[in-house]
């Protein structure tokens, strides 16, 4: 993707806009207005942490009650942490805009990102909601995916397009991610949408399939922010034969599409991590099931120590398995565990692989995308988790910046 | 504790020599040998890591065939992830020694901590048997806290004295650690001797009594070593009449000066951990058992966003309530959640505590010691879990060393 000119397609039925309203950033669009048209449909799911913010709360009770037609963002700020005060503020918002577009205030999804514990300068928001409406455009996505960025060095804006019904479907998203990244359910912010008509439990179920596999298979620090949130939309604009059959060829093709859509974004969010000098691909296969197979993954994802190795370019493998040895895996046999830098074995019967020369380690190592696997030898579930290195810039950014 | 001449007593029963052996270091000593003479009893605890390095698997065989007189402990190579021929190393040293003693190769406890994967120079170490055994002295105890650290940049030595059956006993011992530090039963590496006489079930008691709230409740960077020992020894030089129920008051004396003593050992690991720069207590207090404490405190010391917070010194609470969200306590009332910086309330109903000044917040960060209190208002377990900072040195001491 150039950041310059990222390449996409619009949705029909979609319409966007950005503003400087001066949240926390000089100089740059930092609130952004979705407007969805059409006899639209729309999924999302949002964080597991206890403490979801403000946005997320209010987000899910209007998403309960009407179908949304507006989804409001804003980085800067994310209104988490807040308590009742940071409520109301979520709420406010959305009741002006409502009020401007004469719409029920249920019929606006909020959603912010930025510094916990200040509340949301309601104000500044408000005041620009009538240009926001009055510049809305298909075109726009662009300068969408950057209004929503925070340590994000790089917009993140993806599209695809699938045959449906015989006509050119599209599916398009935008993301935002950078640290406090360990995704349950969702990742920070991402927003996709399509042109393609879906029936509401068919959107969900394509929502929550493509999420499983790819912005919950990330990890940048295992810390799972609390104000992630991934919607789903679909305006039905294509003039398609609703999807209702998940068994239907029509889904598989969308579900295809908006999964890769999901997939890239995801993998944008990993690359452009805080500090992040390394793509990581992390596969556990031969695990009793799956959540062991994740729980293997997470211990590796999570070592500072295997992270300031990758950092190093260094294929200490002793740290992997340690790693894999403190995962909490009942009766591990180490002699049957096996793990591969790349194509390379290094680790077998319980030690390193008698076949392993460090430099062809090294010559792994020294790329900028890595894969390791780990074989277990205990059963067939496997898992995948995209993750990267921790650097000296990880800890400049987030010491330097206030989360 | 002062690095020149760490004050200690020794321990009657117990003599100790280090030597230079070249194992990975140039021109400093990286053996030790201690000696126990007597009705000598001893207990242990060793990793739950799945993948326990040879000497660890070694050193539980034996113990529990023979009443050990040698502890041989190595710096700069771990002996982990060896496999078989690791295993066969491990033992060749015990044997060797044991032929130079006149003993059973059982009688020999064998400890490793360094690098992992690679082979253990055996010759270089049974090379330099003669001469440790010929060098044993009572008074050696700050050499041998000097010759077992790795990334340790001070030696870490502890003594206490108590009254049993009016006779004066010694609790004196020794660890290191550095990195890799979450144990998981024991940590890296701890020697601690008594000369009280002790019953085998009391020590094997007293010593897991310490273990669990002091080196089981730290934690640098979550990962836990394969090469985790601690190790108890008791050797009746005192005469006293033998402490076997836990109920008399010459236990409790006893166990209050070796917790005292794995406590203040506990202590040092932290302080001196790869890159620390602050202490940080977390307390986790009212939560429904003491599981659900501790995963609260693992979540907030594992976070690389808070540890990041503390080494900038800043009051990021946010980051500290969005790890307590995300740790897995189910159906967690946010509104009753209480979080204190020192003694700064600074978390109250789900947000920023209404009273709360960041000055406040600033004054407790800018101090090197820094106590965090979580309240869940859920019941009444508790848990305490020391911890410290994420630095630049951190990335720095682990990308540039080989563990």
């Amino acid at each position: 993707m150039s950041e310059a000119t990222p390449s996409f397609y619009p949705v029909a039925g979609v319409r966007l806009a950005t503003a400087a309203a001066g949240i926390r950033y000089r100089e740059r669009d930092d609130l952004l207005l979705m407007a969805l048209e059409g006899a639209v449909q729309c999924a999302a799911v949002f964080t597991r942490n206890a403490f979801r913010a403000a946005p997320v709360r209010i987000a899910e009770d209007h998403l309960a009650v009407v179908t949304p037609r507006y989804l409001l963002i804003n980085a800067g700020n994310a209104n988490a942490g807040t308590g009742k005060p940071g409520l109301a503020d979520a709420s406010a918002v959305c009741t002006v805009l409502g009020e401007l577009a004469g719409l029920a205030p249920a019929a606006v999804l909020p959603f912010s990102t930025g510094v916990i514990g200040e509340r949301l300068p309601v104000e500044r928001i408000t005041a620009a909601l009538p240009r926001l409406l009055a510049g809305l455009d298909a075109g726009k996505w662009p300068a969408a995916a950057r209004a929503i960025m925070t340590t994000d060095t790089r917009p993140k804006l993806v599209s695809r397009r699938m045959l449906v019904d015989g006509r050119t479907g599209t599916v398009t998203g935008i993301a935002k991610g950078a640290g406090m990244i360990c995704p349950d359910m969702a990742t920070m912010l991402a927003f996709v949408a399509t042109d393609v008509a879906v029936a509401p439990a068919a959107l969900r179920r394509c929502l929550a399939e493509a999420v499983a596999g790819t912005f919950n298979a990330i990890t940048v620090d295992g810390d799972t922010s609390t104000n992630d949130a991934c919607v789903l939309a679909a305006t039905g604009a294509l003039g398609n034969r609703e999807i209702a059959d998940p068994a239907s060829a029509g889904y598989q093709v969308l579900a295809e599409a908006v999964t890769g859509v999901c997939q890239t974004l995801a993998e944008a969010i990993v690359r452009d991590a805080e500090g992040a000098t390394k793509l990581v691909t992390l596969l556990v296969e031969e695990a009793s099931d799956a959540r062991e197979a994740r729980r293997v993954a997470d211990a590796i994802a999570h070592s500072p120590l295997v992270k300031t190795a990758l950092f190093a370019s260094d294929p200490n493998w002793g740290r992997i398995l340690a790693a894999v040895g403190r995962a909490g895996v009942e009766r591990l046999d180490i002699d049957r565990v096996r793990i591969w830098l790349g194509d390379v074995l290094i680790v077998a019967d319980g030690g390193r692989a008698p076949d392993y020369r460090e430099q062809a380690g090294r010559a792994v190592m020294a790329t900028a995308e890595i894969q390791i696997r780990i074989a277990l030898g205990r059963g067939r579930a496997s898992t995948r988790l995209l993750t990267c290195d921790l650097s000296y810039d990880y800890v400049r950014i987030n010491a330097e910046y206030r989360t």
